[in-house]
């Protein structure tokens, strides 16, 4: 059985693995004041080309959205994202948790657009009873988003243009943020990207690592004070140097690119061999996750070999599933489930 | 210039600020537990012929929502409510500020129903990462909604027995309550209503009280412990006693369904003439809140007289606003609006 | 039976009824934005000599103070109070329910000193794992106390200038302030105080007003958007007027302060009386509040005819109660309560 | 330099990389759905002797004990610890965050006593306006506390005896449980402890783990939808099966205890060479961490060679540091300090 339901279902590349056993007996200071957090930060400030960037590291995505979201608001203010938007949807309720509510807008390709911050800012500042409201203070976007789909260079700058002139924060979640720069599809760089947000995460978890996510921050209110925010969220990992070492071995080198430009290929590859035998796409994604729209009954016949993750159910004998390739899938992999396809055409 | 923008101008009945004269020099204890409080409580177990019943007295609507709500649900859970609903729109992000989602379903006129109800709930449910997303707890719905529209009865038993089946909280908010029951539209009574819900609230702010909101609590969970929750929320009034006297002058010869039957009777006057003179209404409210979508000119003429609350542009020469009648209202009043109206159209 | 149990037993002062009165049938716009909140927000201005002061009303003392606090603190700061402060003890956890922990400090009399604030912010700031512990934000205190003590100018004086050096917002819960500015140990004005801090309350509910309590706010920080944290706290009071036309009744003569002076003066008739006869007090208070400590027999003679507050037990045989006078209390009934303590004594 | 300043310094014990190593490119479900993750909880529930028991995995232990007292309480509860607990110091005010107060009681070697509970719970109950202070909802405490000092099972069973009668939780923070069950001053078992108490944490992260605590539910109402409130705290981590993988490598074998016996037993040594030689300790620790006063020469000249962490400083002259060992501890590194301290003694 081959699991493509989701990036996360085997540990770390070697190298990650290797270099945590190499280190491990030497005692360190905790919480993220050791030399390879310091390292590790360096090595992301240099791939985004500015010094001036505060880069934290929390374990998961979940715990990175809460904390910064709840760093840069205040508690009149809420954040707008898309309706599909992870923060949205599957947290649990964590932003809410912390007082503030999602200014959820819908979102056919799982995109905001700067016309629709501007709409949500605008609705808002003209109701003359706008303090019964809840007050617009940030902007949340997923680049690639939870369908796949990627902002382009042109989106981007003007939502954050929007975000400059409107006082709004603009924070980009970057769980995925490899497959999407990684893409063939994408137009930016991650320095393109850092320069326009007040910050982003660069997600490990997905792309390589045991766990861990870096958080960047370039805003200067947003910096201050921050690790008390981290800790307060429970997110203050003790052995801080764990994320430190994974960042540096998977960065130093190139790999975490690597690994994310394998995984979009494969995806990539598997999408057109799902279009050229005629299923459609339920989102463009070109990124590592795929949405084809099967029927039923080839679904159950692949489901035999291979596991996915159910999405939605466009009519009576369709499914869509998430097929998600990742920095550990063989190429064999993705080749036998072509071939899967091919022997249920000619059945 | 009369104000039609609002229930809420004028002070109180004069029948409610002789009461408080007369008892004004009267030593009694604070914080609701002294014998205006209980005499009030027990006159609105008799209008709903339950003894079983709690009732607490809050001053405000949007904190007797925020409170009840709060002390309902536990922290993984959310409320559904319609979009327009009260708490999802104007109260500045209460609900989410104690940590819970409002879970919102578009409504075109301002009701949930039954099936709703349950679409949402199995959506949760079914999902089998549900514990990445917020749980139903609760549902919120008003009697008349913020269009003015009324439940049945057959909705809301419809509401109730799905919730029932569910283990949902079922919270009605009547902060205009009067209003509604004494609507000619509205097939249901108060003790009919009462044994459908598991806590709902009887308005006075909105119907002849200087301010004051009954709750009143069926389900014995969240009876417990419900007046810290009060305290908490900041809403335990020291001079508890006037919500009593004032809650008592209002009830005890049935003054408070009068002065809501005078309001319905002079917006249903109201809707007449515009119907019968051509003009749409923008949602079907058969209460004291009306909405016509007026021609922008006749608007202007009719502003240099009396006020009114914007709602809606439909299209560029229209505009559709609040006509909201009350207590307060003189027939007088009610009868000059309607004569400009003619002005304007012999003009 | 005569209460001397706290200052809310009774309504209103009758001037603030009639103003209410009259006024009843005016039409205002709700929410505070109506002529009689400006016209008290001036009158509190001027009183305050200065023209800069945001005055904002609330309906009760912990909504105030919960809304305050939680519009100056960000998410990882607390607040600094004497352990007996009302925000510690007697508001439910209300600060803790903005997310915010009370830094409480032992305090004999209820008074904080500059030098506490210093060593609380010291031992925060001098610790090497700070960012584990919560950062002092804020001090809280109280004029007079919860004990009925009061700040003299050099002690206030002193720890304006402590918040200044270290920057923490200063804020006095001024609850039954009017009783500290009239008693004859003070050594402030209304000036004086509103120069020596952010953030004021003014009360009225325990001075005379059916409700409510006047926020005075200078710090600019805080000035911003408040009127969206009173809406979320649930504070904004449809009929805000009902607030504006009792502060406009009693301020703008003076009567605020003459009942508060009427007050103070029974409570130090009261005091000396006590003393004279050689009973001891519990606190050292020169306010409304008086806490003689009673031999138990004499304190069972008295409660057939006055009641009080329980407030502690020193010793098998005697109790420490809350005698309490107020703008409402009669000089009759004081004098009774002298001649019963002589009855007893020679009895 | 030698680090003796905490325990968790070092990664983790060897046996728990290797079979991170084995195990790393097998696919498996996430979010502590696994193999491991179930067999880990076996191992637990039969080392603790009790098939009910729920098992969950998280990260941290900030982390853990915010998250279980988040489930347990209702808004208006608090929960009452030593004033020295970590809940109520050194976790940024993560308590307070979620809504709730720490109700802190002073204490001098760190533990709760059962007549400090019951004074506590009758202190709110007994007074007659509880309603505005928060109600005791859970009691929360450390074995071994933060200061290495350990509840007997007398005491233990006292308390539970306690909160049995009260209605309150008990949940036992045991981020050190296995040094403190290993310490040959420890009279109780870990049934015992599980027997005795609502919830408590299994510490990995200074034991040996990478990072991971168990948390251990036994309470009927903690138990449901456990999983919400770890994904809404950010707790929920992807690679859920790294926490079940390192825990089956520690318990399956005895390793944890053995490691636990092993830092007991050195820091044992280290304590008996500092009484010899005649210097106090701080409190009477019997686990992994030592609290000696040291005169601050004799400090200066160790700390060429070995690092501790500053406690506190009793007087002009003396120091008290923490002395800590762990699982990691060398015997020939305490040899070294043991005969550092010797040379000084001659010098």
């Amino acid at each position: 059985m081959t699991q493509f339901t989701c990036d996360y279902t085997e540990g770390a590349h070697e190298a990650i693995l290797r270099r945590l056993f190499e280190t491990n007996l030497e005692q360190t200071a905790g919480y993220g004041e050791d030399p390879y957090c310091d390292r590790a930060r360096r090595l992301i400030r240099d791939l985004c080309r500015d010094d001036r960037l505060d880069v934290h590291f929390l374990v998961g995505g979940t715990q990175t959205n809460t904390t910064v979201i709840a760093a840069a608001l205040r508690p009149h203010q809420g954040v707008i994202a898309a309706a599909s938007g992870h923060i949205n949807v599957h947290e649990s309720g964590a932003i809410e948790s912390t007082g503030h509510k999602v200014l959820a807008v819908p979102s056919r390709d799982g995109k905001l657009s700067a016309l629709d911050v501007r709409r949500v800012y605008q609705a808002h500042w003209e109701d003359e009873t706008r303090e019964h409201m809840v007050q617009p203070g940030m902007v949340y976007l997923s680049q690639p988003t939870e369908n796949g789909t990627l902002y382009s260079l042109a989106e981007l700058t003007a939502l954050w243009q929007t975000c400059q002139d409107l006082g709004l924060f603009l924070y980009i979640d970057g769980a995925r943020l490899g497959y999407g720069l990684m893409s063939p599809a994408c137009d930016m760089t991650l320095p393109d990207l850092a320069r326009r947000c007040d910050a982003f995460s660069l997600g490990g978890t997905k792309q390589g690592l045991l766990f861990g996510e870096a958080l960047v921050l370039s805003h200067p209110a947003l910096k201050r004070d921050f690790r008390y925010f981290i800790k307060q969220r429970g997110g203050l990992l003790a052995k801080g140097r764990l994320l430190g070492v994974q960042f540096c071995a998977i960065l130093e080198n190139g790999l975490y690119f690597d690994l994310a430009r394998h995984a979009d290929q494969l995806a990539l590859d598997l999408r057109r061999a799902f279009e050229d035998r005629g299923y459609e796409m339920l989102y463009d994604s070109r990124t590592n996750q795929q949405y084809p729209i099967l029927p039923d009954a080839l679904l159950a016949a692949l489901e035999k070999d291979f596991a996915f993750a159910f999405w939605a159910k466009p009519d009576g004998e369709h499914t869509a599933v998430r097929v998600c390739t990742s920095w550990a899938t063989e190429a064999s992999a993705v080749k036998d489930l072509i071939r899967a396809l091919d022997r249920w055409e000619r059945a």
